[in-house]
């Protein structure tokens, strides 16, 4: 059994990856961190947990976690710093589900997010999470930054198109929409039901800060400059991620793209290429580590329109982190990742 | 391995079934039945079982059911007289999730049904579905009846009151909220999106065909007659059902009612007495086979309240009748049931 | 036209005065406080109202709030208690849509809200601003404690039955259902999309401040001692309040409900008695101030079930007070209030 | 007072025509038609309606419909076409919400509507019912062809930067996002509260027979060829479109778009150019006659980013086709047309 350590447990990602571990068969929950509920039985705080866990919240302790095989961090970005390098040294393996160690340039992460790189001697180790494309390497990694929920949808459904040559790589839009659950468990009045049920909105149009971390994504694929329009969107629902991938066919591009998406996805347990004309709904991925994507060029223009649906806090987070646990663990990929999505 | 055929599946029942059998270490779906479907994949249906089945629909037909080791219906009511008792003439076992064979009184009903009951002779074989009251008929049982999802909700927050003799029976309120997948996949107006979202109504209150299934099953844990008033409120949410029941105390009655119920409940593996004070959420179980339960006495008075929730796809339907299955086949009660509620 | 002060104007029922008032012909908002947001446009805050408001908010100030013809007061309770003194000294009048002068008893108050009564010498001079009770001293009063949204929901459903005498005052049960808006527009982590959408549950089983303010208003109809259980629910919508009201009829009663309150509500324009069988859902008085009641009598027992559906920010807050004003302006009842709800 | 009739009333189009009519101070609903509710009462088909209408549905009838000042369709497709022509020959006037005017080119009508035309030689005279486009036509004339939902929505972010030459006409990329009633209130599984809420999904992008109506009206303002890709997606919301129109700079263009969208839509009362960095949502104008748009460029870049969001019921339907109305009556145009969104 692989004992985990959970830094930062009380948000939506932190119960997420209690939920999905509570059926791993392979890995148990040893301890979860939490400076605000320390003492606090975490089956208390989410009582979807009563009867699988007797954990409590404790203090942060970088021992105590340093003896567990490998620890997620589900904390606010910046936190992960510090403590990671602390755990990394003392022999631990780290998973970070925060921003920390998503971009390499550390200028160009602290541009993004106000404040310096806190650890910019480890970037060079961090391995990038997305197994669809750093597969081997994450088996290797002592290190993980695991993508961010907007970033793995919109790089499944443009990575085949770039890795082809088959469209322009300086002039990709991204509209996304996401469910509310993306702006976390903070009391935020925008996050309110009143606030944000019934209404549909663009935010950070002007530049969020997962833009640095997809371009990053796509120009490793596309092995050049990437060009990328991003506008989020906060959608009136609890889960989901639904991307509408914008690019523009080469002009000489001839190709069957049904086929060449079918073909890049073949082995990977958790994308799902559609059948032709195909319209995924978040709804279909609820609740597991699936990412759904159909691929259409409307009235046999250049535009072509990839459809890319996952859920935030499984594929978009938790269960892509578990992915990558298992990865380095030698266990099969999809090792207490099988549920099937709730529907209705 | 047990091989399981489903009749009906198309509805939200159905689907449900499918859902949780994927995930049975124990079962396997070997036949599924539509006559409105059949020859389509049931994972073009229904897109979250991609990858989980191969399965396509086919024409109900009696003898490949009857050779499946038991038999699930998901149907409307009344299809399940007939066909029932072929299967179980052939040798099959029949697990009914519709009306069919709930109300021991055949005249009772075809008063509530609007129609003759088609199979009163399997009446006295039939057994009621609720592992917490018929645990070892059920284990016996070729038929079994599982239970509504308000009398699964309504039985379990009240019958350790009346079993006690605590409360007076002739005057019981259940006042039942429901999420709008309780209405099924139909389509009909009044389940649209634009007509049941964002409002709260009660329907159905001059008397709803759950009513004498409660009944009788409140009679039966008080031994003696019941007086119900059942008001069941159609809620704007998709899954999900919350009983409040109003109870008075008889005069004479001195008790600990949160250990009452502890004791009644201490070895259940889906019904979970919830801490004193505790207003129980129906998020808790949603997608999962539970029943929380809080008991309030507001104010130290006689009025007693019992707040009580399930998912009414689950503990409310399906979950239930994979319950019913494991106990019948002698497997560990939970097994294949054991899943964590998606929160948030 | 109506100089109109608001004291408090960033919440939920501060914004929906704005709203009525802007399409009030007799009246016109000439300031409206806070000290929070003092400086910035209303029209910023809430953008609905873009191209109606030109105010700004400012800090409160007696004298210009007593220059105006009628304050009201939009605030958390405790802070009306010394400023409306204030306001009426210096000749003005007040409409307070705070509990501060709901309750008679001061003493009562202090126990439920926790702190002493900040001016109980203008109990005795509080008009309950509930039209349909206390027209005649609606008119004459300087001073209006308006209703809570529970407490106008379900004293509507009640009173008629027990004027009459009809019902047994010892024991009434109000099951009562709330869209999360009447949680107000704090930041609390229980009021966002994520904990409150797709979900059921009670809250304040053990006592609801509430739960006073409907007994003396149930007590003052009754002429005599209520005895009432009063449960609160948080229902996944924006708006609406549905009640539904449990009474049982004394012995001898044999009466027609139908028409008892048929003939009570006769010349109400806020009350609207739906046809025998009828079931009012919440979203039939979405935005306007409408009580709509449905009165149902299971199986011609002797429990009455009264169902009775308010939107809480309007008839049972800004609506309400805004009837107030017109009666004691002298104006049609109705005057600005005679919007159709928003259908679908 | 005008004289108004309105043929297919029973849809959610024909409810808010009842709904804003209701509270129109010039005008007065005299018929309306429904084949299948006829005799029934609209108050008792639409609750939100009781007290403000004693109208029932009547058959359809020309010589009643030409006797109105005015007749609303507010039908499906392909009903217009026959009973227009005849009303129009018997002198009266007809506004139509369908979209069997909108597109000038009867053949490419029948291509995306799969029948042919019914009334080609209507179409000269039918005028697009776009008032930002066309005000001093619409006042002259007889036959409205009332703007689909989406080109309303698309139409008014999009054409500022044509008329202007500004960005590159071939190649505009609309991705919209609509509430559920614009399914309309049909009983389609997919409409439902299980199948649609708590979801996001892209449809119909091989093709939505909006799409000719857009580019139709983005060519008269381009004055050239226009190069569309329009996405459409269901959102799980009631009312609402959200736009998000991206559009490329042209290489030499020099200029302030805020300024620009701010002069050409200075005069207009239902248009609100947001302030600079905005992000309207579609909650702003829930039930109002109002667009609000905000103009983005991401980065600086030569990507012009349009939001733009209306209700789809009001300034994407019915609120528009009244705007139509007051316009050829000579009224001023906002008359009816003025209330507050409701928020929250």
């Amino acid at each position: 059994m692989i004992k985990v350590g959970i830094v930062g447990g009380t948000g939506y990602t932190g119960v997420e990856l209690l939920r999905l571990l509570a059926q791993h068969p392979e890995a148990n929950v040893d301890v979860i961190t939490s400076r605000s509920e320390a003492g606090q039985a975490v089956a208390d705080m989410y009582p979807n947990l009563r009867g699988h866990y007797d954990l409590r919240f404790t203090e942060p302790d970088a021992d105590r976690l340093a003896a567990c095989d490998v620890v997620f961090f589900a904390t606010p970005h910046g936190v992960a710093h510090s403590l990671a390098g602390e755990i990394l040294d003392k022999g631990g393996r780290v998973i970070d589900l925060s921003a920390d160690f998503r971009i390499r340039d550390p200028e160009l992460w602290a541009k993004w997010y106000g404040q310096p790189h806190g650890a910019p001697e480890l970037l060079k180790e961090a391995v990038y999470g997305l197994p669809e494309v750093n597969r081997e390497k994450i088996k290797q990694a002592r290190l993980i930054a695991a993508p961010g929920c907007y970033p793995t949808a919109v790089q499944l459904a443009t990575i085949p198109l770039l890795e082809a040559g088959l469209v322009s790589a300086d002039d990709i839009i991204a509209d996304c929409k996401s469910g509310v659950s993306g702006a976390g468990r903070g009391a935020s009045v925008g996050s309110l039901l009143c606030e944000s049920s019934e209404s549909m909105m663009a935010y950070a149009v002007a530049g969020h800060r997962h833009l640095p971390e997809i371009q990053q994504g796509l120009e490793e694929a596309a092995q050049s400059d990437v060009g990328l329009t991003f506008v989020p969107h906060l959608t009136p629902m609890i889960r989901g991620i639904h991307a509408t991938v914008y690019t523009q066919l080469l002009d000489d591009a001839e190709v069957d793209l049904q086929t060449l998406f079918e073909k890049r996805y073949a082995n990977e347990p958790f994308v799902d290429v559609m059948p032709a004309g195909s319209h995924p709904a978040t709804r279909s991925v609820k609740g597991v580590n699936m990412c759904r994507i159909s691929i259409h060029r409307p009235q046999n223009g250049k535009r072509v329109v990839v459809l890319s649906v996952i859920d935030n806090l499984v594929k978009g987070a938790s269960g892509q982190a578990i992915q990558n646990m298992n990865l380095m663990f030698g266990l099969p990929e999809a090792t207490g990742l099988n549920q099937v999505a709730l529907m209705p």
